[in-house]
């Protein structure tokens, strides 16, 4: 099972986006031309585009407009991702070095800021005042996530609401707008474009708890990067917050992160003991549990090659390594 | 001379304006909403506003669409302030902790995004295409403005055209566009809002320039920050730039901005150097010329009430000494 069907029938049109953000990130500003080019090959999963493609066949077809959704959904997740590893003191994402590693934090936060100022600038485009807002609140509400996420690190007392919240902004709500802004975009009805967005919301939510799990089970070459590094960085995600429901190990995590020092070992040991308790198959649970909603919205679409592409797409997410 | 007549003649639709502001920064977000509240209430002049108020004069009067272009320019300003603090790294901004020594840089880059969205949220609401680019196009140069910023510090061999094309950047544009959103906003001619357009460029860049000067020959009560500050974060500004033309002054502003740890004593010989030397005149006199500028394009504008009140604007701009 993997998506390799899905990317091979919208093959045309994913080159087409592909270059276009080729287009958007070549600026005349040499730093900003490498680290966009470089940010760019580094490439990801192109999620956001694949979504907004699929959704836009509930409308007309080849509508121009499609086209630019999917250039801004992918530059705003590019953005976000640059923003992201500045928070972060990432060094490494997918597997290279970050900008913010290679150049230094300010020129990454401009990176980022120059990245949404060209997805706004694409998204005013298509002239569609509903969509223009879609994005902006969702950009809005995923730096209200950020900063959640900066005041929840080392916080022993967040509770699952606070993280199922924080995943929203993070990742659930691009996904749902990458759904909705398909079908707006294609002039697909209303009611289905708010159904897809309930499908990309429990389907993202589905993708994040994975993504957390895999932090935790995957390894350095499947992740791109150290396993274990969302702990590391004091980022409490829903393995941890699970084993938290055993006051040893809870205890054990507070002990290691509170350290001046951690060394690996120290590291390695908490994540042993995560990865032991049931915290991994409680997460896998509640991740299948939305994976469940998502499928319930797809049983309420039309049946539609779209339809059943968003199927493959929630079977990939249920079962997917890396 | 001061701006008071024009405050007075405004004051109603800038108290909207005001209520606009607080009510965008008003997140149900603890952090934010005191970082927002407080960066808000630290004021500036609400030159933006002004500009777009008078601006729109020349369209109809009383569309919604020019107050709300006014919150989106005041929101981009107040963004790029937060993200400019963290270049900087800037304890003070108008005489208060900014929010990055308040709290963390990290914050303070989210904050700023937060600041964005909204600004493009509210715009978005104005359902005028061609003022959303306008807006994203800007945003877009201003950071390469500041990328070109930091790759500019501490840089002895730039010249006059990258010192120029930089304060464009960081300051000129956004003036320039909120004398021609206003008119856009407004629905008066295309031909009205492109001379406003350069209008707004031309006093921007006497106005930063001035700024610049300032920071030289201004005390720290006027300026609400140190004195000679742009120079010991290595910003080399219009009044060094003139000074180098004096190859001993050039080396000493070199020697001084290479120690490890310059003294504030290191920091007054050359700032006093600088200011000694024909380097504020000259750096005056480029000031004045884009002032003339800026004139000109009013003698061809209609006779109007805000073209006189534009007017007072250049001459509060021309003698204005904080």
């Amino acid at each position: 099972m993997s998506l390799t069907r899905i990317y091979k029938e919208l093959k045309r049109d994913l080159n087409d986006i592909e270059k276009g953000i080729e287009e958007a990130v070549a600026s005349d500003h040499p730093t900003l031309h490498q680290a966009g080019y470089e940010l760019i090959k580094a490439g990801g999963k192109r999620i956001r585009p694949i979504l907004v493609l699929l959704s836009s066949r509930y409308g007309k077809k080849d509508d121009p407009a499609v086209k630019k959704a999917a250039i801004t959904l992918e530059l705003i997740h590019t953005a976000s991702l640059v923003h992201d590893d500045v928070i972060d003191n990432a060094e490494l994402r997918r597997g290279k070095p970050t900008v913010k590693a290679k150049w230094n934090n300010r020129t990454a936060m401009y990176a980022g800021d120059y990245l949404f100022a060209k997805a706004i600038d694409i998204m005013a485009d298509i002239q569609n005042p509903y969509a223009n807002q879609v994005v902006a609140k969702a950009m809005r509400e995923m730096s209200i996530g950020e900063i959640e996420q900066i005041k929840d690190q080392f916080n022993y007392r967040q509770n699952l609401r606070q993280y199922l919240l924080r995943i929203k902004r993070k990742t659930a709500l691009l996904m749902a707008i990458s759904c909705e802004l398909g079908a707006i975009a294609s002039g697909a009805s209303r009611s289905i474009g708010r159904k897809l967005y309930y499908f990309g919301y429990f389907m993202g939510m589905s993708y994040q708890i994975t993504d957390d799990i895999l932090d935790f089970v995957g390894t350095e070459k499947q992740l791109g990067k150290p396993a274990g590094s969302d702990l590391k960085q004091g980022n409490i995600t829903l393995p941890t917050l699970m084993a938290f429901r055993h006051s040893d190990i809870k205890a054990a995590v507070k002990r290691t992160l509170d350290m001046d020092n951690p060394s690996a070992q120290d590291f390695d040991g908490v994540i042993n003991l995560i990865k032991q308790s049931d915290a991994i198959e409680v997460s896998q649970e509640i991740s299948t549990q939305y994976l469940k909603k998502a499928y319930n919205i797809l049983n309420d679409l039309p049946d539609h090659s779209s339809t059943r592409s968003f199927r493959e797409i929630a079977d990939y997410i249920g079962i997917r390594k890396y």
